[in-house]
């Protein structure tokens, strides 16, 4: 890394997609505040995790333009001059592309080439850093996995993000966009969607403990995984994206410290003061699709990028209940556009 | 295999995408010998290899379809009924996949969604048989290439093909439609378009040699590559179809007696009689492009299927010449279609 994110990114342009969500948002004020010039762009599809409270914090200094990645024309346009593009926006949900295979080929991949298509075009000297899922990898052959381990997806879901980092390794390899693929893991933090239990597992138990109800713990609860604090996975990507030696490479994001399910459940309980929980038998549908015990290996980002996440599991936790505790409205009931614009300055932290 | 090729497909149906192409319409003939009630769809893309004299032999014995593989109303109706569904539709070509990589996305992976979803509601006990590309590999890291070496392809094209196989594997696994998921080498034979050089690097050296024209050795000509005679290529479709072991998998369907393009280039003169060949000098985008050595290693289907090739090159090559220099003006003009039909009648061997 020749340079340090503090300095490396104060008058830039970056264009985040997706960047009403969950990560994208925390992306978005961690570059605002290094003093980037920062364009969001989402297209807020229901229970997609897009909500405008996220950036109520850097509204004044953040352009925010509503469109979808398969906007071709607008796309097009949005990409010039941005010397950053992160590419985080998709569908995310495992359990619907399992019944319907098209918005995620749709958005992840179409979307994606029609980002790179338009890059190609108008920007090719542009840094691209995306952000896919650990489940590429699908079961794990050994463990820690690491990024030479095969790639057995086993949902659509998770197809369509080997597929969009695949395409973004031609365009670098061919075309030279440079750009890095991050292959994250589990991500927990202040500003996902606490809506629906439907991506996200732990910011779902947190919100289980937080209502004092109860967490079920699938079979033994030894099931082991990796969670990663989202203001670590920010960095991950903000460090990447000014390091040369990352560009053309695939890099895990994760923990290289295993928490089994039941481990994380218990902490959740203990940092929240609230909450149950109890065992639960694995129904066939969900043992068929869970791909058993993942952590990754972090080796290669941290000698080439020089990231290592510094937050425990006890201090994400405690920081994500803090936030969710004063935002409760913004992400418990409808998404902050239905609220009044005092409510969310009020709410700034 | 519990049954043999000769009496498994007697009576049954059979769906072939792509059937007037190559290696579908060599398919369609050697099924509908085995007495198989064979439906070919192809929408006929000009320049994609689609030629209605390829099934002139059985044209009375094959029904076809014409239409798209993303004509989503006609695919949900027409895969109903069938016992087989043998996918090979698609855009083919590395080259055009890399200045638009839409058409691959659309119709290799989209295509390949909607053939499933088709399945998975209205025919979910169908037998499903992919053909995908020995360039979803990529470079070989050690040789010969097994099926559990990594994906690293260089092309859109080639990333789509590796999509449609994994999307086809998630229905198997998730939906329990039974399919078999090949990767094919470098396939050469009768049938296939000889109008332009952008696939079938085997055919086309075929066709400037019987034009008595100069082919071109690229370097020093001792890049490895494995050709498989497409007979070949049809007996391993339709024995790993009916072999129960081998749904779920993935299989490499090529030679493992890998030969130079030099000794290619010198094997098709000597066995056309006709013809030169020259060395001349790689372009950098040509060398960029190049993977290098490949060769398949075809232990897992010799062993699970029960398949091996068993043309020599220079048999297969004179069964290739043989069948061009009687068909010439049925590949080297323009397709059948704009021939009479007595012409067609005529060139039926």
């Amino acid at each position: 890394m020749s340079q340090t994110v503090e300095t490396a990114f104060k008058g830039k342009t970056a264009l985040i997609t997706g960047g009403m969500g969950f990560i994208g948002s925390n992306l978005a004020i961690r570059l605002a505040n290094l003093g980037a010039k920062v364009t969001v762009l989402d297209s807020m599809i229901p229970d997609y995790g897009g909500n405008e409270f996220n950036l109520a914090s850097v509204k004044d200094r953040v352009r925010i333009n509503y469109c979808d990645i398969r906007d071709e024309s607008a796309i097009d346009y949005l990409v010039r001059g941005q010397d950053f593009v992160f590419h985080l926006a998709g569908q995310v949900c495992h359990v619907m592309s399992l019944s319907n295979p098209f918005p995620d080929i749709d958005m992840n991949i179409t979307g994606t080439a029609i980002l790179m298509e338009a890059l190609r075009k108008h920007n090719p000297n542009a840094i691209v850093v995306y952000t896919g899922t650990r489940g590429q990898y699908g079961a794990s052959v050994s463990l820690p996995v690491n990024e030479e381990a095969p790639t057995n997806p086993k949902g659509i879901y998770e197809i369509s993000n080997l597929t969009a980092e695949k395409i973004i390794k031609v365009y670098n390899d061919v075309h030279g966009i440079r750009s890095v693929l991050l292959r994250l893991s589990n991500i927990y933090g202040p500003r996902s969607q606490m809506q629906h239990s439907r991506f996200g597992v732990c910011n779902w138990f947190v919100r289980l403990a937080m209502d004092d109800d109860t967490i079920q713990v699938y079979g033994d609860g030894s099931i082991l995984r990796d969670f990663c604090y989202v203001d670590d996975c920010v960095e991950a990507i903000v460090k990447s994206a000014i390091t040369k030696a990352a560009y053309g490479e695939v890099f895990n994001v994760g923990s290289d410290i295993p928490v089994s399910f039941l481990e994380l459940v218990k902490t959740i309980v203990t940092v929240a003061k609230q909450g149950k929980w109890e065992y639960a038998e694995f129904s066939a549908e969900r043992k068929a699709q869970e791909p058993g015990d993942f952590y990754s290996d972090i080796n290669k980002i941290r000698k080439t990028v020089g990231w290592q996440p510094t937050t425990s599991l006890e201090e994400g936790l405690a920081k994500t209940i803090e936030f969710y505790g004063k935002n409760r409205d913004f992400y418990w009931s409808k998404p902050a556009t239905k609220k009044g614009s005092k409510e969310i300055v009020a709410a700034k932290s």
